[in-house]
């Protein structure tokens, strides 16, 4: 299930009832952290970072001994969330789930709440960047390979998206911002405006609005995201807006 | 303001908030009638469809005389909602607007709160497709030239994006949706894994996986979304899982 941005005001309800129903709580640290006064007296499973296989197989592991087990992911869950790889445990395992109203034959129930997404949360903060077409890309190359991200980013570019990407630095990848830069300037003006959110609507949250040409100037880290315009996209005042024609 | 999927359980505590504290609450019609329940003492300004500029017009007006103004968006304000098109014409007017903790100088305070869009609504029903990289691309011309959308949908399709597509069919626009699929199936496996959802979390909610190669053989209209995968998306059950590759 999905935290949102990371506070109570950010909640869904039925991501709150769902955690209200619990009796065990797995999640990544921090984010139990900052959910810590909702969780009245369920279990906890607190585990560290890239401990997510870990994490999911706590989790279906309890949820297989018939235990009510909340998930929990920041932003949603199903936007490069945990949602895919309890699924993918599950299909290898060969476990069958269904969703609440599947009653016959499943080892047990599975729902995916959603929630506001971090590109929804910087979106917010930055004005109206996503009222057009969009590609989101995360920028860690742990997973996946460099030249995957190189092409989508060439593509996405190409294609005159906003582009969203995510995970844009950390402490062990320091070079990919400059080299999307460098990627993006091929294909788009360096004046292009450029939206650096951190910690949207959380404590320490900062907002930003610069350009392409300028993009490594602020500083950014792995719970930033940043959102490059289209070839439309304009700046008034503190905000970033991409039209979506209504007015042409 | 967003107002998720639709329903009081998607709807963010900070949205109900405002709803709650405001005097004037406009929107479209239909989802103005979703959310009656909600509405005790407002003022309502209902309009219909393709009235989204009336609609934002109205809303300034209102708010530049002082009135707490609630904008309503279904899915999320942000994406492809109303808050760029209330940016735009604020910028067009020449009207100073700033978030809430702007004080000085402003003609009235701007906060755009977001939601549960659509693709997380649709995501969560189908399993977790959008593990990975995506595109989101609309399918409505009425602004956006074809030629345009044709080209996004080549990039995002080369790009080996899931792709995700807004507004795949209107009473008017009929022919789009098998274009789409002849252009992405000119890159992508015919058996690459297709969800449909329609009225997400709301009455008469659908949910159908099937390929690119059948995707014309379900119903779609104004209301649904289309989440195409990429070439790991897989199936398993009643779920679409695109790998984020954890498990390699």
């Amino acid at each position: 299930m999905s935290l949102g941005p990371g506070f109570d005001a950010y909640l869904i309800p039925r991501a709150k009832a769902a955690l209200d129903g619990s009796q065990v709580v797995v999640g990544y640290r921090t984010y139990i952290e900052l959910i810590k006064p909702l969780l009245t007296r369920q279990e906890v499973v607190a585990t560290g970072m890239k401990a997510e296989v870990k994490r999911c197989r706590a989790a279906i592991e309890r949820a297989k001994r018939g235990a009510r087990v909340a998930l929990v992911s920041s932003g949603d869950a199903g936007i490069y969330g945990m949602a895919g790889l309890v699924l993918e445990i599950c299909a290898a395992q060969g476990l069958k789930v269904g969703p609440p109203e599947a009653s016959e034959g499943v080892d047990f129930h599975l729902e995916v709440i959603p929630g506001v997404p971090a590109l929804g949360a910087a979106a917010a903060l930055l004005g109206a960047p996503l009222m057009h077409d969009f590609a989101a890309v995360s920028l860690s190359d742990l997973l996946t390979p460099w030249e995957t991200i190189e092409k989508r980013l060439k593509m996405a570019a190409q294609g005159d998206f906003v582009i969203v990407l995510y995970n844009p630095k950390s402490r062990k990848r320091h070079w990919q911002l400059g080299a999307v830069r460098e990627i993006l300037l091929a294909f788009k003006d360096p004046a292009t405006p450029v939206g650096l959110v951190s910690r949207a609507m959380r404590p320490g949250q900062e907002t930003r609005i610069t350009t392409l040409n300028d993009l490594l100037e602020f500083p950014v880290d792995m719970q930033s995201l940043i959102i490059v315009g289209n070839s439309q996209t304009f700046v008034y005042g503190p905000y970033m807006i991409t039209p979506r024609g209504y007015l042409e």
